[in-house]
């Protein structure tokens, strides 16, 4: 899509469901009760990818992602009569913390439907925040058709994770954020998952800007977007990391308006959202959960569109398991063969492993796990296998140990 | 000690090696080529440590700590011929790269000497800012040696990591910008290690706010300043994560200046440390390095101390080992019990596992990992034994699914 003049685009703005006027009031309710985040520039991951690149650090509000923004204006926008009767929402995340983060701190009862199998310490922080919590159904499906119910029998109102124009009007305070803190940028990248966010900041930058570049991502996994602008029924499943936007369909007004206003959507693999999440811990001491690295992944997976340009980032959220975050680092090690694991097969004689330690150690490895296997029926019956991993400086250095191994008469096979 | 009036205080840091006037013209001359990191507020560690906790995020700085302020002071205190003859230093660390990074920008030539087992990537990323890096020596005193040696033949100036003026007042120019930000509060702490950071911030808030109390804290297992203050020669050593400030002995300067304006020392424990840096990580989206987050430790160590206080900490660095913070992250899960390993012993049929798996499974824990031990003699010939990982809720649910498998008839040993 080339950029339009303004007052076509103007134009185009006022037949989608949300509008600039929109965004601006949503930053002017919810202003004081949000954190602007901080917009920095990263040289290192400009080094590293060759773009010129900003990240907005959304991790940073007070529930770790931006879905305050949108649940804080939805609230704020409801009736006396409806702030008394609550609200209820379904999430197994972010949005679930948002919306009982604000309610509670306006006053306003709160229900979430979560499915089972919702992590642990998610269910716990939601009713921290003074949500009432109901596990409930198999899949978000089940959940969501639940709380659709409750909504009903409790005269409850619904707040949408995404599909309602307060809540994009909200998302979209970001991309004004951005623009006061940056003259100006080639190209915004913003995660999608049901495109609240993305509709909400292409909506606010478009339309004062609307020479900049939309580009959004989407897991591999889950390409719903991809899917719906062509006109097709998403193919999604699988184990995503980022789960946060691990969205079987986009919603009917966000679908409108990325259709209109997004110029390009990219893929990632889950090989690359790991590599983002690693280079955020590892570079910008930021935590970001795999939704919150999607943006780092897509300059990852496609340089070649960004390479030179000024490109902004949202790190939008940084609520990713413990376990999940010390899994990823680890693999990152293996990926980049800093952790090797080789495969020694010898006679099951006193003195091998010792034999073969001091080779390694001689070479500059460090062994941290040694396991042997003598079951497998590829080693003779008085023979001995060792599964031994080593942590090495890189993946020249592994070459070494291995070199060595083999000169001294232990040639491993590499699992 | 207690707040001395203004004049006392201004006369005795007239007699101490560094001044208020040090560390402003340091601020003066490094200004705009180090970062002014943010100072926030944290309401959830507040709540976690009853405190009113403010963070100062050194790890954002370029090389991810304050090393950098030092260093850059003293390097551009060098006279023309100084600097063409460059500069040496000796550090396994954060110093290192300050030197290296500052000096290349400036255009001054750098070598670092570092000990044999200095983590790969410390070694990589100095090399990386254009530093010669000479590996050499089994010890820290080694390296010293060696650099002191090369120092002479060579005619460069020697870059102390903390006892030396100019580097002491770089450090402090923290505190400027801490009580520029910050109107008042009552308690700043300081990670100590030889004592560069926290006698620069004690001059300069111990001159400008007198009444503020300056708390140091060190590895339990390297007590140096703490021995220093009473007199003594320090037992240090031991594995500590917090290697940034694990330190044999302070430095002269940095002595002088610590006895006369620090109120009190804190120790605190391997397992304090880790805890920190894992708050870091899950509540502020921070990556922390074990010395970065020696301040968060100390409130965990001595809450009562800080209890309804206004307390400063500086995160004062965030260049952790990958592996490192993949463990300490996973061994928080160990700690809260939401990761537990549990035996089981039964008899070696088909079946057992998949009994006790359902069990688990019902139960809500997801398992991570089984280890069978057919060899242990305390198993019958016939028996197996199993070593199960489970992830649970909470120390709560791992009761609950210990009770299910009692029941059920497989009693667990937990590991």
């Amino acid at each position: 899509m080339t950029a339009q003049p303004v007052s076509d685009q103007h134009a185009s703005d006022a037949a989608l469901p949300v509008t600039l006027a929109d965004i601006e009031a949503a930053a002017k309710a919810i202003e004081g009760q949000i954190e602007h985040t901080p917009l920095r520039y990263s040289r290192t991951l400009s080094e590293i990818t060759g773009a010129q690149v900003w990240i907005k650090f959304e991790n940073l509000q007070f529930t770790a992602s931006f879905k305050e923004r949108g649940a804080l204006n939805k609230l704020l926008s409801l009736s006396n009569s409806e702030k008394a009767a609550g609200v209820i929402a379904m999430s197994a995340g972010n949005h679930a913390q948002g919306v009982a983060y604000h309610a509670s701190r306006l006053g306003i009862p709160s229900t979430i439907v979560m499915p089972k199998g919702t992590p642990f310490v998610k269910i716990e922080h939601t009713r921290n925040f003074g949500a009432k919590v109901i596990i409930h159904g198999e899949t978000l499906a089940d959940a969501d058709a639940h709380a659709r119910q409750l909504e009903k029998e409790q005269g409850l109102t619904f707040v949408h994770p995404f599909d309602d124009k307060h809540v994009i009007a909200g998302q979209g305070t970001i991309g004004l954020e951005i623009m006061d803190a940056l003259p100006d940028f080639d190209v915004m990248v913003i995660p999608v998952g049901g495109g609240g966010l993305s509709s909400g900041i292409a909506t606010a930058i478009k339309a004062r800007r609307p020479a900049t570049s939309i580009i959004g991502v989407e897991p591999a996994l889950y390409p719903s977007l991809s899917a719906e602008l062509r006109g097709e029924e998403a193919k999604v499943g699988g184990a995503t990391i980022a789960e946060g936007i691990a969205v079987k369909k986009v919603g009917k007004l966000t679908a409108q308006i990325l259709r209109s206003l997004m110029d390009k959507v990219i893929l990632v693999s889950e090989d690359e959202l790991e590599r983002a999440v690693t280079l955020f811990a590892t570079v910008e001491k930021s935590v970001a959960e795999g939704a919150g690295a999607a943006g780092l992944a897509a300059l990852l997976a496609e340089p070649a569109l960004f390479r030179g340009r000024k490109v902004v980032l949202v790190l939008c959220g940084g609520n990713i398991d413990t376990r999940l975050l010390a899994s990823v680092l680890t693999r990152s090690l293996v990926r980049e063969k800093r952790i090797t694991s080789v495969r020694i097969i010898g006679n099951d004689q006193p003195g091998l492993l010792a034999r073969v330690s001091t080779v390694i150690g001689e070479s500059g490895g460090n062994i941290i796990e040694v396991f042997h296997n003598r079951m497998a029926l590829d080693v003779p019956a008085k023979g001995a296998e060792f599964d031994i991993t080593i942590e090495t400086r890189d993946a020249l250095h592994t070459q070494d140990i291995i070199d060595a191994l083999t000169e001294a008469g232990f040639p491993p096979r590499t699992a």
